[in-house]
């Protein structure tokens, strides 16, 4: 049975994005929102590429580890694969270099012109859909083969899928940090802990890990 | 040396209060923000006088016992103590009964005339003052005589002492709820993790609890 996940990053006061600057696209702040899973052994060995073993492998790298697990489709926003910042550029094939970590077909989300799918080294995919997002992800339920649907993000994006009701398991890495600026994760989510079940447990950095399951 | 302490409940998403309705002046949502607080044996014995050694007595009793300890007076807002509720009313002496639970000083922060001080039965007295908070910690410092002064609330009140930098430990229960509405913690302390060291725990019950001190 597909299930449809999102992993997301988060500060103690809800602010699950950063506002973007010239020089750093994800915003001043993702630095700090992102430290613990960037110190983890499965971020640098699945997105880095680095197979020296090096990194943390306590509780943050268990739950970085299940980030990965058992995807068959990504769905994400035109923002996050970076639509928005290179709107006119029609080589531009995402941030993740030659071989992204995906591995699976993935569904760019865009209210602009579609584009022909992008094959990517690795298994990746890049197909881009202007649809509703219940119909996209009717898509990538198919294209999973039984596996999981992740939303990939970004916030705005994650908060679209939440609010329609489409998501059954929510993990939240909340950043013991207060950042006071950037895009809010939490607002019109009230009573997502009474139709999912809440856990949370904090890990050795101090990140604390909440998911919302179904 | 007196320390400035506060407690505070908050749901996952940064509410701390919750708007209130003609039948329930804490607001509809305050039972799911407190009940696990309000389930430990240290609430009900110090609280409720409930001396049955009824109650739990994981972490969540552990920061409720901690609440209690050490405390030489006490300073809270108006609303929390009633003024709001009762503006009219000179003999509203607050919501706890002949004998509250502070067994201290308390200054309630005004804006209106000042009222007498009242005496209460265990060792409370209630002063009023519409000073500044500075002022009157500056008093409630003199009459801990050593021990510490607790900003009790409300989230108004406890975010004017936060934001103005005067306290040295802020304990937060956040109740692994997201209500969606009511009065929000966290805006503007921007960078409080850097100038108080964060710790955080899940108890038990999923409460967080998350403490910055200097």
């Amino acid at each position: 049975m597909t299930r449809v996940r999102i992993d997301l990053f988060a500060s103690l006061d809800g602010y699950a994005s950063s506002d973007p600057t010239p020089d750093n696209p994800m915003g001043a702040d993702w630095g700090s929102l992102t430290a613990a899973y960037a110190a983890t052994r499965t971020f640098r060995e699945r997105v880095l590429g680095d197979t020296s073993g090096a990194g943390t492998t306590g509780v943050d790298d268990t739950y970085a580890a299940a980030h990965f697990e058992g995807i068959g489709a990504e769905i994400m926003g035109a923002a996050m694969f970076g639509l928005h910042a290179h709107p006119g550029d029609p080589e531009w094939q995402g941030w993740w270099g030659e071989q992204p970590p995906f591995g699976t077909p993935v569904y760019v989300l865009t209210h602009t012109a579609p584009r022909p799918a992008i094959p990517m080294a690795g298994g990746t995919t890049f197909h881009f859909r202007t649809g509703a997002i219940a119909d996209v992800l009717a898509e990538a339920t198919e294209a999973a083969g039984g596996q999981d649907v992740r939303v990939g993000g970004g916030v705005g994006t994650a908060r679209d899928f939440l609010r329609a009701g489409l998501v059954d398991h929510l993990h939240v890495m909340i950043a013991p940090v207060l950042l006071g600026r950037g895009g809010r994760l939490w607002d019109d989510l009230r009573g997502l802990d009474r139709t999912h079940k809440v856990t949370s447990e904090v890990a050795e950095s101090g990140t604390i890990h909440v998911t919302f399951t179904r």
